[in-house]
């Protein structure tokens, strides 16, 4: 036993990230916004495959935690510009990070998977 | 339309690195092999309230992703010791800089929140 080690400690805050960000639209939605302002109809045609009871719930979830700002002109007809707040740039540019690790690390764990899998009958 | 925006290419890289570490006993190994190399019954009790079964499937998991090692001692009673592979230890990385992204902000998000649904009837 280590004293040192305090998952309970440390665990949570990890845990709430990733509660924050593993959703495929909230990712979607994130990398959009970190490239610029988007109206809500842009963000649709962009992501492609997403519904609007979707998009809608997605953006007010992201509104809610402080990720992404809305702005409301009161034009007719009317319209609404979402963007990432500064709290979702800092998200945003670690969420790149590991988008990074992905695209330079993921052949190495298709490989391993690989391996593994060749050698399985000898490992059980 | 922007034809800069290939969220379908850009995706796929960051949902693969989401799944591999969006499971909350993942997390935790990694965190404490990140610390140092660790016995089987080490990683248990550091752990703590996870069970026998999940421990093997989740480091088995791992093993096959390639991101933790086994090393096996052939001695009585036999010895079996984990670590983090180079891989393991790159995404180990970003796991910190999520982590820290979470211990430095997640008051902001939830003071978001709060403010959010304080004023919640308002934006119906």
């Amino acid at each position: 036993m280590n004293a040192k080690t305090n998952i309970l400690d440390l665990h949570p805050h990890l845990r709430q990230a990733l509660d924050l960000i593993a959703d495929k639209w909230v990712v979607a939605v994130l990398y959009v916004l970190s490239q610029d302002t988007r109206r809500y109809g842009e963000l649709q045609r962009e992501i492609g495959n997403i519904s609007q009871r979707m998009l809608t719930r997605t953006l007010r979830d992201l509104e809610r935690n402080g990720l992404v700002g809305r702005k409301v002109y009161l034009v007719v007809p009317p319209m609404v510009e979402y963007s990432l707040t500064p709290l979702g740039e800092t998200l945003s540019q670690v969420l790149k990070e590991l988008c990074d690790w992905s695209t330079n690390n993921f052949h190495d764990v298709e490989a391993a998977r690989i391996d593994y899998d060749n050698k399985g009958s000898d490992l059980s």
